[in-house]
């Protein structure tokens, strides 16, 4: 599993009792999720249809740098499973797991339809040849 | 199940498709879940830490008025489950459940402590022999 | 008069002295008299024309609880007018009240046109029979 | 009247009806008055406590310019009574007026105290002597 | 160099440190220098094309005032450059300064067009003549 | 080159000509910039304190996903510099670069000190031997 989008925590993503608010956790998830199914899928008509259970593991405090980790565990015929992991960078530290988040793939009137992937496109090898895969 | 927080669907709630954006929506349900948590156990020291599957059944468009209905259905020791449903204010069409939403009762020092609460508290029953409720 | 909408204050919501920054309240309450008004005339097409003036009563802190609570108080013949409090949920102590937010029915090219309700209409009755008034 | 904050109106400002959300007015007319209290009276510990009866007399439109004037109209003891007025940048139509926003000069615990001046204090003349007035 | 827009450091404003988020600061001067193209050029379809150096020469706490301040310094064919300043309200210092952003002036189709400008419009100056100069 | 943090365009992000709005970008790119030199150097307390120029080469629009990549470039005794790579995911159309940003390493009084950092360190080699590095 790549990590790719990062989030500083800062004021305004604290809840009252000054740790990461929990809703803007799930709404960064969600936006990460979208823009791995839009790039397997390779268009913007993705659609989030279920996620599984959230065990909220350990919080994260202002200053924190976390990490997003996404991968795909199952292509179905119209719809896409992905595996979600948020962990504090420093310590590794589990955040949170969603085991399936589920994205339908539908066509240009909004319904559900085939999307012919049957695994991960590596659509962009080349830049993990590069230099600094360190950070 | 009363049916509290209201939310009118503005451009700046949408995905590139033009829908509500799930991040959005599950961004308001958990500070919508947390304030009734806070509002049963009296105090800001509460803790998501459990979230069962969520099936998104509809989106909602630009313009739509969508409410969001919690009640309590367990009372744990240190814990406090919640039910919640988002729906259409118009069409009453389900947009999504989530079964259950657990929460933990923690103490100054960020450790969880039993609550002493076994049932819904009624904090506010002359507000509703109001005359309007229709709204 | 109900109180829906509440709003737990975050840091995000404050005023570099630490309290409730009165233009997100501002916001939220013409949020909600907006919504108010789209159920009671049944469409988007409201627009606020007037309110009237505003004593801020008391103020709120990080983790205060508030709620605001609207009724309909005239129906004119394109017109209805709205009243507004927004009070701490604990407390109860009065933050502010509006005597009067005016909105205007309008038709699809923008102009005023008659509405034809007298009276608040009460959408959603029975979810006032069900059991948990209490928050 | 010195107009000082420009806004150009973005989609995150407009309403479901495409026009500029009236909530979002509120807000940048507060934070601008509070601004012009904060200037005056030289400190933070200002706050609003009174706004006067806000007609909204025409509204705008994405990628408007429209621009905020305030002008102290009278110096109480602890108080300070602001005139606002918004108007399009390009049309000049006045969008809204707000005769009075009155703020309080507060001490360091919070309570009203007086602020020892009674005209408006002209901080930075000579800024206004410089070229470019016209925009 | 005239200041219009000025901004009151508030908690949703800084970085984990405690101190202005740069971000912040840099969307600021985007949009105050997009509103001074828009002005000169008399319509929005104007492009950011290029950002000289920046030196951030001190930073902001919150409940700083900080002000913006644009000018234009030539006008080309089909582009506009501006200068742009950012200080301390009270204290003067200088946050950071922009020596050139160009904006491109674009056609109804997105194509560099010229704008036929070339000096500052002086589009109100019966405002500058107004009393409160001051703030 | 690695490329870490993406964006799915949507409504709040443009500007009022229906394309990117360049102020959101900024921000965006400042925050990773950040994100990158808290990992390099351990701890938070890192100022950004110098851009290079910024070329706008091209724009991107409602439901592009762009990804942001950052490498160092230089570590100097108390600054680090880095160098930041804005492009559109699916053309690999360079939407913008900047060539150094240069963050300077703080103590705790908010002075500059030495970081004795000579190279990037690899925190996380094991990530980037996983699967799925295509996206």
């Amino acid at each position: 599993m790549n990590f790719h989008t990062r989030k500083w925590i800062k004021p305004e993503d604290l809840n009252p009792n000054g740790t990461l608010f929990g809703g803007s956790l799930l709404k960064w998830i969600d936006e990460e999720a979208a823009i791995y199914a839009v790039i397997q899928l390779g268009h913007n008509r993705v659609v989030t249809k279920y996620m599984s259970s959230i065990n909220f593991v350990s919080s994260a405090r202002q200053g924190d740098v976390i990490e997003l980790g996404i991968t795909a565990t199952r292509f179905g015929k119209s719809s896409l499973t992905l595996h979600c992991v948020v962990r504090n960078k420093f310590t590794q530290k589990n955040i949170l797991t969603i085991d399936e988040i589920v994205f339908v793939n539908m066509d240009e009137n909004g319904r559900p339809t085939p999307h012919g992937k049957t695994e991960i496109t590596y659509l962009r090898d080349r830049n993990l040849e590069d230099a600094d895969r360190a950070t």
